[in-house]
């Protein structure tokens, strides 16, 4: 036996009994935090909660050496003022100010919740180069530098925590690194921006107008002071590319996304959607067809039957299709201070546990967006509420090949004389359509723009 | 920097860069397997089709070296068999059958395969006294002797992955070791028996019995001949007692789980269910209480807009609550041979990876069973059809302090001067309830035994 144990790789398992703790052992970890907003200090909450709990089920010690911050007269009750400080060089070696050399506080992990582009991307850069794996919640950061940092880190041999950076404390990046790694996946789906589900939500299930949604959604907090991000789908599209780029191994550049925000729709929009038994969700959909991808974000109606149409309100869900396990769904808060902070914390846990390199990130070329694929779509064309209008409407449809299934005009309340012809379009080509509907909103009868939506078939 | 980066502690980064593949270095795991039915023919099956993807991703080339069966002559299409033997100890270490002496095949990772206890937790056992780390689906041997199986490997240190005993394809074991790990988890929730959840779907939505149900899951595949394991409620017991361990760490008995199958449900039950504004669904369930534990598996009744609610056929889903992630739900398919597949697979490819002991599995003292919660039940009792049959039963219950908020009376077809008296009990414990029950059954006007079914409220 004991000439057998010799013959085993030592990376695959005589590492891990050279590395087992003794019981009781505990390791201590350190952390320098970069940031100290709602996160980071969601984060220092959730670490001496559960400070005990981690310990004894993780054998794992956590220490906050520093914490980054802009302003340090800055009220933050709870938080230790000792830890703070405003040079960067503290906790990342080097200077951002120039020539001074600063030696940092000892830390083992790098935990970077500053949000934004810089100086995140410039002091996540100088933590991998000094070795020091980093955590990180930023999505924006990812999606712009993504490639960068990881090709910089597997080069430095540490590792990128980014479990926080997508949908806060659902564990998809480890489902899709580890739970379906023996796995191909070829579609991925779901509704990652909860701003946007909560909007859409309120307006199907209380009727309410878009902007009352999303003032709403304001005084709740979900919605930041400028919504564009959320409600104009950028911020479903840069979780998107991270995900797809795990799922499929390819890297995705940013603007690859075809995105639609969700500010044209109406109540109406939602009420007949419900009528012809769909529920309007605010989807983000990535298929591999293999030699193209398919990468959109946009509001899409659901059959009432599938699994997405029930995620409501500022709830998150993903939705995953493995060759192998089949088709899995997660689903939780994708926002939010302690679910982001309970993933920054799992990332760190793991980084410390476990010594692997990571996969590779992305390591194939790139593959080119796919053709338009075809799908039936709900189109709402804004008209002047004169006789014949359905036949007007039909008939230009009809002549440009679009053919319908269902056609109903209504009233436009308060408004005399103004109304919404709606119809359902057989399978056709989204950009076959939007070439029609331009030529038919060319119509006299139309009034402004119409809305079309995607309806998505398949659970 | 230099000076820096040598203080950190080498158990946390510095084996992370010791251990870094150079790019397209791969490493071959050798996979000795103990069985080689369904999931084992779809772990060979899915190995064979993305063997260049996991190399891609994982680095990692793998190899199966054995194949233990019983029966060599047995055709297997597909699998080579130069790798088949029906002696463990090519395997494994020792020998079952005596003092022979057998050198067994070189090999990485033991993958348990067997089902059952006998002789699967032998060769576990021997497996890990080998010093090698076990891949298992096998929940009925994890169930009984989990605690003893955990402590061997801890003091061999080896890992134990059993992904695959739950819920399959699933990755919920995962999520609560790691994406969950800095979480203090109270409750977990969930449809983990496939076949039971197929029954209930198949009567509510298309008014079949449940022998009927029964009948048409043996006909998928999906049911065993025997299928007590499922439908009264053991599979799912044992599934809830290994999530709950890991949720809750704390060792769970067998048999601490309280236990009902579905077999006493009735079309009738379903139906009322529906017009109550309820559905029927396999539930186990779990909370942790501080000092006690909740632990059971019964059909229960659901309000629509439930989480679970949507779950529908043989699919399963996990709710579970994290003090900082909030509510996580996991769904997908809960067994077949590829899902199965798929979590064996990324069990191998963790610990093919990773070094780190595994976390600590319930180590804190077992708690008591907690006493019966509140909660608000129906209830139907089969009656001869009399007038004033309702009154007598509600005021039966009344008199021993249960309220009911609504009582219906039907008739069963088919069967003439027979009828149901269906009530919905206000809040009221199970046991009082219980006794209560028993109480009214024994009034002349009941023809059987009354089937009181649980409602649970919240999401």
């Amino acid at each position: 036996m004991t000439t057998e144990n010799a013959l085993i790789e030592p990376i695959v398992l005589g590492a891990e009994r050279r590395k087992k703790p003794s019981p009781g052992a505990r390791k201590t970890v350190r952390l320098g935090l970069l940031g100290c907003g709602t996160v980071g200090r969601g984060l220092l909450e959730l670490i001496e909660r559960n400070r005990a709990l981690i310990e004894e089920r993780a054998g794992i010690s956590l220490e906050v050496t520093k914490i980054l911050v802009r302003d340090l007269s800055k009220e933050r009750p709870g938080v230790d003022r000792s830890l703070l400080t405003d040079r960067p060089e503290e906790i990342v070696a080097g200077s951002l100010r120039g020539a001074t050399f600063v030696a940092p506080a000892p830390c083992d992990i790098v935990v970077e919740l500053l949000g934004g582009i810089e100086p995140a991307r410039s002091l996540v850069a100088r933590a991998i180069a000094d070795g020091k794996s980093v955590v990180t919640a930023n999505k924006a950061l990812l999606a712009l530098a993504g490639a960068e940092i990881f090709r910089a880190a597997a080069r430095s041999g540490v590792r990128i925590g980014f479990e926080a950076s997508v949908c806060a404390g659902i564990p998809i990046i480890r489902a899709l690194e580890s739970g379906l790694v023996g796995n191909r996946v070829d579609t991925l789906c779901g509704i990652l921006n909860g701003t946007s589900n909560f909007i859409l939500t309120r307006m199907t299930e209380l009727g309410e107008s878009f902007e009352a949604a999303l003032e709403e959604a304001r005084r709740r907090g979900f919605a930041e002071a400028d919504p564009s991000l959320d409600v104009d789908g950028h911020d479903a599209a840069q979780k998107l590319a991270i995900l797809s780029e795990l799922a499929f191994g390819v890297p995705i550049a940013p603007g690859s996304v075809k995105v639609e925000g969700i500010r044209q729709i109406e109540p109406e929009d939602v009420r007949a959607a419900k009528e012809l038994g769909f529920v309007l969700k605010p989807i983000a959909f990535a298929r591999d067809l293999g030699d193209a991808l398919e990468l959109r974000v946009e509001p899409t109606l659901l059959p009432i039957d599938h699994t997405l149409a029930h995620v409501r309100f500022e709830d998150n869900a993903v939705l995953v299709k493995g060759d192998a396990a089949g088709e899995l769904i997660f689903r939780g808060k994708g926002a939010g201070s302690l679910p982001t902070a309970s993933a920054v914390l799992s990332d760190i846990v793991d980084i410390a546990r476990n010594g692997s390199a990571p996969l590779r990130y992305a390591d194939a070329p790139p593959k080119p967006a796919a053709p338009d694929g075809h799908a039936r779509f709900y189109i709402r064309f804004p008209v002047i509420d004169v006789p014949g209008v359905i036949g007007r409407i039909a008939t230009a449809l009809g002549s440009r090949g679009i053919s319908i299934s269902h056609a109903s005009a209504t009233l436009v309340p308060g408004k005399p004389g103004h109304g919404n012809v709606k119809v359902l379009a057989h399978d056709c080509r989204a950009s076959v359509l939007a070439e029609t509907i331009d030529a038919v909103s060319r119509l006299p009868v139309l009034t402004g723009k119409p809305v079309a939506i995607r309806i998505l078939e398949t659970s």
